[in-house]
């Protein structure tokens, strides 16, 4: 039912915002605009747009991916905290029906325990951590490649 | 404290503004808007009230439910992905000292085991679970009837 | 395979049989026989019949429920302790081959942890908890609601 | 890099907006107005200042505490139910880099089993439980101390 | 409610039948009988009377418990390998409203895991473990002692 | 103490009186009656004997079982439901003091997390699961070898 | 190795030399001397001598235990909170390889989780709790018949 | 897929090479050979070959797993220690698309807990434990009658 | 019962003694003298007085806190390592029927999982982590408030 | 110490080998050869090369991995059944002190519970689940991009 | 900071005086004088010094570790059963800042499961379980080995 | 049935052939070689001999310990992270009927929490973890008293 050509929803939760501006001697200089640029720049190569959106609140992410619904062609996600906590964003990514790509910047696996239980990946496609914002790149063209593949299968 | 002849209130959750909308083929053809006409008819054979709020933002639920106390007689409530999550709404829930009806539209006992533990149902009143959107029916016709008997007991 | 239009089979588990006669100051004077009879009257709104048991013997109980099979429309049971402990129970009553409501007069998830879980609720078509004996009422009447359902579609 | 003369803030969570209007009885007539005055005189005494902010949104607290960076000296956070649930909350309080004193007015060590896990104790600096409105108090007098050190240190 | 004069009730649950000839060089001679025989003379040195009731059959057992209902002055009981598995048995205890001995005759705390854990602990006014049919006596003079002194007081 | 060249005792549990009526196309024709024949016939090759006995009733079985005792060679065992949750069945089967052998029909390690702990496992000589009714045949031969080493022995 | 006719030894961890004087419309007039005489008077009616000891200090009980060894003839102790929290006193126990008879006044079983598990039972002969300082007496009783039959045995 | 008339593989994991040579006064005199004797002569009799196997290398074990593929009919494997830890064996046994039969020469159920778990019995067939090496050729001739059940089917 | 007047008893349990001289360079030229005397300066603004006491033996620390019932007001305690493990100092901390403030100089949340756990804090009034030997002074300007109320109440 | 300018290591584990030959309808015809010729082209994009080895045997695994210390720049890994039971092949790849990115072809956080734990992920860079082979690609190019930085930096 | 030539410290916990005199055909006739000759002859030969404490109490275990401070090289500790429960004491075991080296005479490991874990291991530089009193004489060979390199370092 | 005055033999699992090679400045630069030439001496001083043998394979450590049997009068091995994980490894090693002593460089119940559990130690006579290779020195006397006592007794 989705548009397998719509632009790709690249969201963000909370803390998100905060990214590049704090701490930039650990965390480097890119900020949130710089990764929405690379998905920009990975989707293009593959004809395709991205669409970007950050809150902290969980309550706006939910309606932004109930508005993906029938526009978008698949979600890449990095939920921040959400991740382990938010049944409600579960519930909410199985509505579009479209591929979800869940993004970690850091590799969560590596931290404390509690971060090692994502609500999001049993319904995610795919899953990528630790590969800093060139997760979202690879996310963003795997989404590109699976479109291409289902617009022609 | 609460006023036993005050409208019901029926609060909706996460993504509950999507039904009807998503999958008419598997939940059928009816909307929010059924599941809240649905309550007033049923409130209306008992002379009664509903009012009806839904809401993707947990922040959003509790401002409404704070909003009850002395107002709405009782609280028929669901609250979606955050049953399982959620400790602010439940302490919320425990403010208006009214009866809380939690309903689930799905059988949650028989689906994944997060949804097995809610924190509203050690402080609601009754549950129901399973009955589809007649769940709804059954929790208002319990309220105005608990109210009856504490009207005149 | 059911029938239909078969009456509504309402079972009662262990220590039931004692309901009204204990402490009526705290449960109310309700008996069991007050129980079935509620349940005939919200059947008989929708034209149909209910059959009682009641027993302590959990062996009874599943050999009557092996006699609801191709005779009963619908089960409701209260299975009262063997809910939490009681395997063979379950398996028995996915033997009829029709609807299952389970129905609890006390909000059993606000009680003891180990009345939290229950072998019967995966199975169950719909589960009511905390509505006194009304919530027996809202169970025959979905049952009838579903097997009018059934007839037509 | 926080100012450490700058002001305190004193962030309240979830339904603490409901404080003193909610049986006086029991939890006195003091309101969220009262803790804030409370906090300004403990400040005032060391020559300090407070900004104090409420919501029953997580979202809304997130972008307060991002807004804390460079601003404010420390924050005094009572998150009410978000305690336990948000991994959101504890990643946003770690991004001002500065002090953190968890109050919550009731000891609740002493309540429900999940009420004794806290998301922020691991990233607070310090942590007050059950003084009543005086916790408050006690964690902007120690936050004040704390200041005067590192200012001289 | 009980009558504080009222005959003790003595039961055994499942496989008690069998005490006696079962390995008699292991476990002695003494025979259910023996028990009972025991438990009467402990209750004529306080010029009381017992009534002894076994089953294999968790019903049968419920039913006698409930016949104890205001005949019935005590309920001193081995349950037998239902100590750990009925919740049903537990439900039925609380309703003669008479106090409740928990005997066993080996030291259940030294067995298996699974034995470590009773569901009538929790509502028995007393346990005795390990002591032998000896157990029996003293339970049994324990409720006399016990009646005796509600008797007066 | 047993008789070596007793008959042996083939116990089904709850629910499998139903074996072969229920879902024919899915279980196959084979009922209890052909459970029993085939175990029969499996003894005869051997020159032994067997016993049969069903009930839905924990009691009765554990009564059977009781009977057993210095009677029969052998026990093979289908304990339904039981299976899981009966401390008394699995007191009772030590009695006789004969091998016992546990049967399952399906693959209890392939189902519900609940199937696959039994009581009956650890003090059973054997196990076997998920051979249809074929695995009766091999227990039974079990048996018929056991007791002809043991009396040659 | 122990003189079976030796006195019995009557042990008393923390806080049980507080008994009586706390809260007596609680718990009773009777205090720890009164324990002590009730156990004496228990003992001399099988011509039999107690030995009394109390202490708040774990490593003093351990000390009266070793010095138990060849002299005392059995030991009946109430672990108080070390019951719950000491293997050195459980490894001390042993030692005089006499019967122990643990004693608790309440029932344990039915307070809080952490004190349904004892470190002394599985090491004990025998248990008793619930029965109150009658308990006490009890457990005496029973190590005296205990050295009565050994001495003939 | 498979080829229903190809010969059984007999599949033996670590330390089962050693069998009957250590403790013969224990395990008997039955070596592996006698156990691959008995396999083949049970396969006979239908008509069927059996090749065996037997590794403590569980990459041998798994390569020959792999070989199995369109050549065997079905797998009867003892995966010893494996059992307990090997996903990889696991994820091998399914890629052969033919039966598997889990057999143990001892009753792991009784034994450590760590042998109560094993990742091969929810991929299996079938499982056997407790009947020596009698339950290699329960397995066998299980396989058999299988293959020519399908054959016919 | 308690003197609302009467001194307020600070206790400090194993290892405090060592405060000061360990480490001084990480934690402060602090020593016990010191907590004790900035105790007795913030009790003295409120015209009280304070009692010290402190050891690394659990027995003398419950000697010394029944000593405290009907003489001391409050207790503010530290108990060191014995927090996590001692029921024992916990059932006699409820003996004096005071207030009890426990304090603890690190922020024990933040510290290894088995610290989290305190089995004083469900019987305390309050909880003071983390805010270092300044902890001591809040807890007794607590209590001394408190008294304050009491005394006018 | 590793030489970034080395070739790139591409280990795969236990059944992999099976991989295109195995359902092809479900899995793709991509065999490992695929998986090695797609990554070869992803680093030849960075003028980069690729080692690959597979093997079913851990020991295999660890001795290659030993071997890429001083020689292999990066290490791209999908152990298969070792991930979640191998503590052994973590231990080896902490041994060349280069990056590693684990790769899994399916989503194996959408799969069974005893797959959701990786002893891998901890000491991994990276990990990239469930994106099929473009998951090897993915990898490839993040660790050909990590030594282009580091040979920079 | 300690005196790496400094004696070396060997402590006894609870019970551990019994050794010897309790049950010699089973642990042999060294008593703890023995043990203590033996570590003076290990240490001997390196040219040291051992000074040997034992108590029941573990207060006085804890006195015993503070005044090692400055004065004791190393530390050798068999803590009996306060390695299973004693925070206090391990807290106590920093604080000398001298290495630890626990011993347990007999392998721990394969007891119960409550002797599986220690409280002092994770703070200990090595440990002992198993080789009896040659455990002692082999911890204190390591730290007379450890103060000669360190001396020398 | 082991000839006490067979050489020992020294085990070593996977990783450990890397020894001394892998960041000599932190595990300084004993090799493996250096290991068993320790072991060598250790043995020498006793008039015995060392076999030693190090695989990465556990079905080859598996058949050498297979090999001991009637060979080798005891075995130290070093499992390395086959400690934590194989079970069969641990059925090997009851194989040869010979004293077992388990060894580890680094103390690993201060290491991870999967590295505190371990399936050989239970089997094990002995266990030393923390002493660097210095433990393999004390395993190899260790077994050399061993068998000179039982060459002896």
């Amino acid at each position: 039912m989705a548009d397998t050509a719509g632009p790709i929803l690249v969201l963000n939760g909370p803390n998100l915002n905060m990214l590049g501006t704090r701490q930039p001697e650990v965390y480097g200089a890119d900020t949130l605009d710089d990764v929405v640029e690379l998905c920009r720049k990975s989707a293009a190569r593959f004809g395709r747009e991205v669409e970007a959106f950050q809150s902290n609140h969980e309550g706006a992410l939910i309606d932004r991916i109930h508005a993906a619904r029938g526009v978008n062609s698949a979600i890449v996600i990095n939920p921040g905290g959400l991740t382990h906590t938010s049944v409600a964003l579960r519930d909410a990514l199985v509505i579009p029906e479209v591929p979800i790509v869940e993004v970690h910047i850091s590799n969560v696996h590596a931290r404390e325990e509690f971060r090692h239980h994502s609500f999001v990946s049993p319904i995610a496609t795919a899953v990528v951590a630790g590969m800093g914002i060139q997760g979202y790149a690879a996310a963003v063209e795997y989404c590109c490649r699976l479109s291409a593949t289902s617009a022609h299968g």
